[in-house]
């Protein structure tokens, strides 16, 4: 039933075409559908919101902003015990992306040149929630948080509204908490226009980030350029390394919670005790007849997962470092020497007693991950995600005396004689 | 025959309509030979890299690797003086970026977690270098430097041979002394295809930097996501903000220099000073006539030129922002009290002495920059794009079993009973 292999070199190869398996075709057909859809939004502004938001979510909206009256009544819905839960991952994802905050810098030379790197935070960030039944209200936290820390001026939410023409009560009171300036009731790729391009009420953006469907992922990657996007999102995983001392009630635990996210995610073991991986094929089939989300789980197991036994820690961090996961544990007794070993994962768990969804909802790190192998070049989502540099630089008249001929012949090697020329007119007005 | 304004509020789309005329439509047709491309190198390897080197730059290849061999005989080419002011201008650059050096950062809490960030440089880069009569040693060192500071253990350069099969002598020196690993001759879509996929002689990269024509733009935005690229380039730009105090022949020379790169160039001209307005206009005509890339200048100052009288510097500040040029100039005397009020400029250079050319070719900030705009939400290429991070964390059975609920209570929430029971049978386990 299971993909189980004894690991060996040339077997990586399997590995790898089994994961790759899942990177969908895009269809040509999306990309047109996509395009259409983005010029009809730059074109027709609001209007066309409106008419895709009738045609798509079988709603017609009055006004594409959350009034504050909706905001309230969304509000009510929610209990005090999940708010409060919020309200402290809020804090814990603040404290861990504050950590991340980088200053500009200038270095002051004593032959009259000071040089250095001006940061400053993106004007406008627009965040993209998707709808539907399965709604995310820690993604809304995961996106919004490290923007308002890079101290972005302005975050706006774009959202699809339910048949009744409203915001699902959960992402509005994530967003509420995590400091959102203004909400939207538009989904998909006609929302990524207007953040895009901006329409008569929503304004322009700098950067749109937040998980989609195709249409949403597509419409990224078509305006990526006239805008920032955070990623190229592909299927997610979870790579496993776990030592005999492991508990395979723990390992098969975490092996489904990646399994139940979508029918391509993929759950790969990776293990130097035989014992375990049998224990841990025998928990898998025990828990997942307990789980709701069962048929997806046993989709994503059989064609996706992946059991390993390898010789040695080493070999199975080797082995990780080649997948490049975008979820990594290490239920392994020796952490701290391991730790340095691991180049490419997205996010490390370390330990027996920390499963994913601890950094999933609550310590701090970002959730946004790079996923399908791209963690070998990709960073998860990060207060830096909202930062850009300027850099600067200052010669003294002396300085370029000094300096001036050197870069008038590197400019004449170059055959561009007015770069040449710019520094010539200073030197020769110059000269000493 | 120049676009020249008085500044007002709203003559800010008229700028903007001018400029954005730059950006070239890119045709379908070149996106369908570039994906033919791709694919035939994705298939066959070296074997079309031969066969399409023989196409599009007329010379059969029996190595794609230069050899040592070559390498001496080019660098046998450049004069000593020419090498002298690469080794100088590579350590200002090589200074510069190793102060961008980021460090992994870990946070120990009392209560049990520790949590923070592993920085890694990536495992390999490579650099594309175009070829052809203009070739740019400089934009060599540029991509390469920043790689090795950071730490890349393999960066490989690829460029076109010439009509001989040879490389450019000054592009080949440059990268010996930047420290490049390998050097092939293939240029065009297929060397992207070769960098993203990796052929039998041309090892598969992590990212992949560097200027090219349409079709390697073109290609690298294609394999996007299978490796990182640096950025979307556009057309660029320099906008000088001078005062009364600024020499016309200076402030000229400037516009020119940027005039000079190619046609869709913009060369963007603001000042309070009507009189130095009118004198740096003359100045153009008198320096344009002395240059070598006449036609060229007077092209790109006519259609993409502006010249723009402003009332103050402050306004002349907030219309720099709106525009975001790659380069920004302030030849003004007041430098410390403005730099803190410029938001979006891909590099500035400040005060009366510091033409583009000391950063283009020496001081040590990169001169690969977000144009056309995209300093808005793009950064210079810099030691931090060859490095990627990965977060870390650990939580203590104690500390797990204080905020289990509230992980669990958050996973239930979003429907997702197999993330709440990787927690829950920690929690059952080890209760106190």
């Amino acid at each position: 039933m299971f993909n189980i292999f004894q690991y060996s070199e040339d077997k990586y190869k399997e590995f790898v075409e089994i994961l790759n398996q899942r990177k969908s075709q895009q269809s040509s057909n999306v990309t047109e559908k996509v395009q259409d859809i983005l010029a009809k939004v730059k074109q027709e502004g609001d209007g066309a919101l409106i008419e895709l938001t009738e045609k798509f979510d079988g709603v017609v909206l009055k006004d594409l902003e959350v009034s504050n009256e909706e905001l309230e009544e969304a509000l009510s819905k929610i209990d005090d015990e999940f708010k409060n839960i919020l309200e402290e991952a809020k804090k814990n994802i603040e404290s861990y992306h504050n950590k991340m905050l980088q200053r500009s810098w200038c270095d002051f030379q004593e032959d009259g040149v000071f040089l250095g790197q001006k940061v400053v935070p993106l004007e406008r960030v627009g965040v993209y929630v998707p709808g539907g039944t399965a709604t995310y209200p820690s993604s809304v936290l995961m996106n919004i948080v490290p923007a308002r820390v890079a101290g972005v001026k302005e975050i706006i939410m774009v959202t699809p509204p339910d048949k009744e023409g409203k915001i699902n009560p959960a992402v509005a009171v994530a967003a509420k908490v995590a400091g959102i300036d203004k909400i939207y009731k538009v989904g998909g790729a006609q929302a990524i226009g207007a953040l895009a391009y901006g329409t008569e009420s929503i304004g322009k953006v700098d950067k749109i980030v937040g998980p989609g469907n195709i249409f949403v992922a597509t419409a990224k990657k078509e305006v990526f350029g006239e805008v920032d996007i955070d990623m190229i999102a592909g299927p997610s995983e979870i790579l496993v390394i776990a030592d005999e001392n492991a508990n395979p009630k723990h390992v098969a635990a975490d092996l489904l919670s990646q399994a139940e996210h979508d029918k391509l995610a993929s759950s790969i073991f990776v293990t130097t005790s035989k014992k375990l991986m049998d224990e841990t094929i025998e928990e898998l089939k025990i828990q997942t007849s307990k789980l709701s989300r069962k048929e997806i789980i046993e989709e994503s197991l059989e064609n996706y997962g992946l059991f390993i036994l390898c010789q040695s820690i080493d070999q199975a961090i080797e082995l990780s470092n080649k997948i490049a996961p975008e979820h990594l544990e290490l239920m392994i007794s020796n952490v701290t020497e391991n730790l340095p070993k691991v180049k490419n994962a997205g996010s490390i768990f370390l330990g027996y007693y920390t499963p994913e969804p601890v950094g999933d909802y609550f310590a701090g790190p970002n959730h946004v991950l790079p996923t399908a192998g791209t963690a070998k070049f990709f960073s998860p989502l990060s207060t830096e995600s909202f930062l850009k540099k300027s850099s600067f630089l200052y010669y003294s008249q002396e300085k370029l005396n000094k300096e001036g001929n050197k870069i008038i012949k590197f400019a004449e090697q170059e055959g561009l004689t007015a770069h040449a020329n710019s520094v010539r007119v200073r030197v020769e007005d110059g000269r000493v």
